[in-house]
């Protein structure tokens, strides 16, 4: 171990002079973990495990590159696969006969859906859908629900009234700077289970598209989402079931099927290509179909690796039921969560579904406490902060001993509430970040 | 050679019913070249050599994946250490330390530049720049000119005064279905070397941004590059070249190098990876530090494999002068497409740079002369249109192949045109599509 070395912060140092940002998304700043200490970048992967660039090995027990990868990193069966169509080639003037396959067995899964197209990020995927969308219903206006990425239409949001609609769906404080002011009230929020909202917005805004997660923090109440089908249907909307997060995690497919509501259109990403970068929007003939009417086309979305290793992916999943594995994984950590906070009576939140645990400490010093237990967490060899994505890679074993270290951090806490005792005194360096932040 | 089996064809049949338009780029479609008969789908590729579905063998006359492939398909070195980091992991918690390499390359490669973002495709890197400069000049205008991606801000342009506006720029007959109406009169497009256009629109349109490609199909004429500079720099607009397409095709960077004019944003794409998807925004400091105020943030942006694939591929580029190279291929094609043609008299217009040539017959069955060509082509185990991207694969050898069997279509052509029969007859299918058009 080179703990002493760290290598990746000062490699990171460099790239915040030349990256606006430092990394190329927010979940993966050092600054949302550990600021001066989180090793930053990795030199190789395999199952769990991360190795910095000073080869100090870690197991992964946060985000899991931000929940991509539930079959583990450098899943061999896939690297394999996308290795061997590489040696074939990757590109060519004619088109990979993989989108074609990945299509059949999209539609397959999903036997509501006729059609599919494919990008490469999740922010191409929601802008596809939105705009396949729109143009299905004639209409400008979207009802939102969740998180969509960084594009234009969804960031308008915050051009509506109070100018931080999108505190509750995305991050607060996010100015829509770069966003054009014409798109202000084009796209209006509405809260999750909350349907009279939603119907006041269809009623009122004259809305064609409505767009939203299936579920994120809390599940669905008082038949939300079966409401939110039959109140599309009713006015002729567009309704869009975002996935590209929680898609493959409890079902095979999205967790729409576990709610037995279907919606016209549908994305998937993260956890379709298993760490190689591939999204897709699923949809009805019909509506589908007007992506024709308008110009949706990127070069790069006709390369080879992200089908190849989707359908491989897809193959895995389906034999192992991996949405089971890794649910039933989230649960055990949630349970040990809670059975230890309870214990110590530190109170704490648990959100998410299974697969996409996530707890917040219900005190003042919260994200204080987020940092020590980073910092605890990182002496033990382990990546964590107050998420767990779970992959089939995340043995018992490896389980157990993460619910270990998170009980002596937590009686480490329990010392500091009781006795009344600042934990700064505890942290080696700075708090983490919560959100969006300029950098120095 | 089984070019009967058409296994191609027939799982595109099946393509068009289950993906909208077919393909993911309107490029690539059958029907441009030419349909019913267009291999459509590639197992293996090698140098300039495409193999289809039933291991009929070409070589790649055309447009060699969208112009992705300057050094050829399959680029040994490139790929190996593709794979190398694919075994090593391609995605985790951590970020990949190639993405900071990569950064500094581009930074050394453009000096007036200090800080870079990537992204995977070049409409999303159309629409990160956008948002920048959007930021950066507080303006939400911009004048625009050549083609920029499908994305919302772009497309918006056919919501301006005539509906069509898009028509010299990206294709003709757009309609900018499912972009928001509220975009209209926010982008405006000029016409390359036409200066006092764009004086009038910086004039009269409060435009904060100048996005243009630097050169498509014609050169600069008196001095319009340098005045697009000095007219942003007096008018404090930020000047946005886009050299996803001309980029690495005739420097060692963007073809501004060659015109002596430095922008304050730049995008790469295409050639940058050679075939494997990565895309560059690189830009000054005081511009590029507004993508912090904003937010540009996309899961797999974080893979490893664009990086990757980017810096071997400059590091052969730097090594074998490929831009110097391909643009001497592009040239001894285009003479020889021009000596060829005025020998048997058939007016025909060359357009573009040299390693991105293209022509086109000046005469009213051009668009049947193009799938004539295409059709002979392809008996003779060639795939070729009335466009000729080069790559360092592209050996004199075959360039001397293709013009011979240039001359022999020119040829065939001549004498329909001179006993004015009509080319019909020798059609074996129907003739490629010009443009954007639904498919069946």
């Amino acid at each position: 171990m080179n703990k002493n070395k760290k290598t990746g912060q000062k490699l990171y140092l460099k790239a915040k002079e030349i990256i606006p940002g430092g990394t190329m998304v927010l979940s993966k700043r050092p600054e949302m973990f550990m600021p001066d200490h989180w090793p930053s970048y990795f030199s190789k992967t395999k199952g769990c495990y991360v190795w910095d660039l000073d080869n100090n090995k870690y197991i992964d027990a946060t985000i899991m590159a931000i929940g991509t990868n539930t079959l583990g990193y450098n899943n061999k069966e896939i690297d394999d696969e996308v290795i061997k169509n590489i040696r074939k080639g990757n590109i060519s003037t004619l088109n990979c006969p993989e989108e074609v396959k990945l299509a059949e067995k999209l539609i397959q899964i999903n036997p509501w859906a006729d059609m599919v197209r494919f990008a490469r990020t999740g922010g191409e995927a929601n802008a596809i859908a939105v705009r396949i969308a729109r143009t299905a219903s004639g209409k400008d206006n979207i009802a939102v629900c969740g998180y969509h990425g960084w594009h234009d239409w969804y960031l308008s949001v915050n051009h509506n009234k109070t100018g931080d609609d999108l505190a509750s769906h995305l991050l607060p404080g996010l100015k829509p700077l770069g966003v054009p002011k014409n798109l202000k009230n084009t796209v209006y929020p509405f809260s999750y289970n909350n349907f009279e909202e939603l119907e006041e917005l269809v009623k009122n805004k004259n809305i064609g598209v409505i767009k939203m997660e299936v579920v994120r923090n809390f599940e669905p109440k008082n038949n939300f989402l079966k409401k939110c089908r039959d109140l599309a249907t009713k006015n002729n909307i567009v309704l869009v079931f975002d996935e590209c997060t929680s898609g493959f995690r409890e079902t095979y497919g999205g967790i729409h099927k576990k709610y037995k509501v279907n919606p016209d259109l549908i994305m998937f990403g993260k956890t379709l290509g298993n760490g190689y970068a591939i999204t897709a929007i699923v949809g009805k003939k019909e509506i589908m179909n007007f992506a024709q009417k308008t110009f949706i086309s990127s070069t790069f979305w006709s390369e080879r690796i992200g089908p190849t290793a989707a359908l491989k992916t897809l193959e895995i999943m389906e034999r192992e039921k991996s949405w089971e594995i890794i649910t039933s994984k989230g649960v055990k950590i949630r349970n040990g969560w809670r059975h230890i906070a309870d214990q110590y009576k530190i109170p704490i939140n648990i959100f998410g579904i299974p697969a996409l645990s996530t707890f917040t400490f219900d005190h003042k010093d919260s994200l204080k406490f987020k940092t020590f237990l980073t910092q605890e967490f990182l002496s033990n060899g382990f990546l964590a902060s107050n998420g767990f994505y779970t992959s089939t890679a995340h043995t018992d074993e490896i389980i157990n001993r993460y619910l270990e270290i998170y009980d002596k951090i937590l009686h480490k806490i329990k010392k500091c509430i009781d006795e009344e005792e600042s934990i700064d005194k505890l942290l080696n360096g700075p708090v983490a970040h919560s959100g969006f932040n300029r950098l120095n």
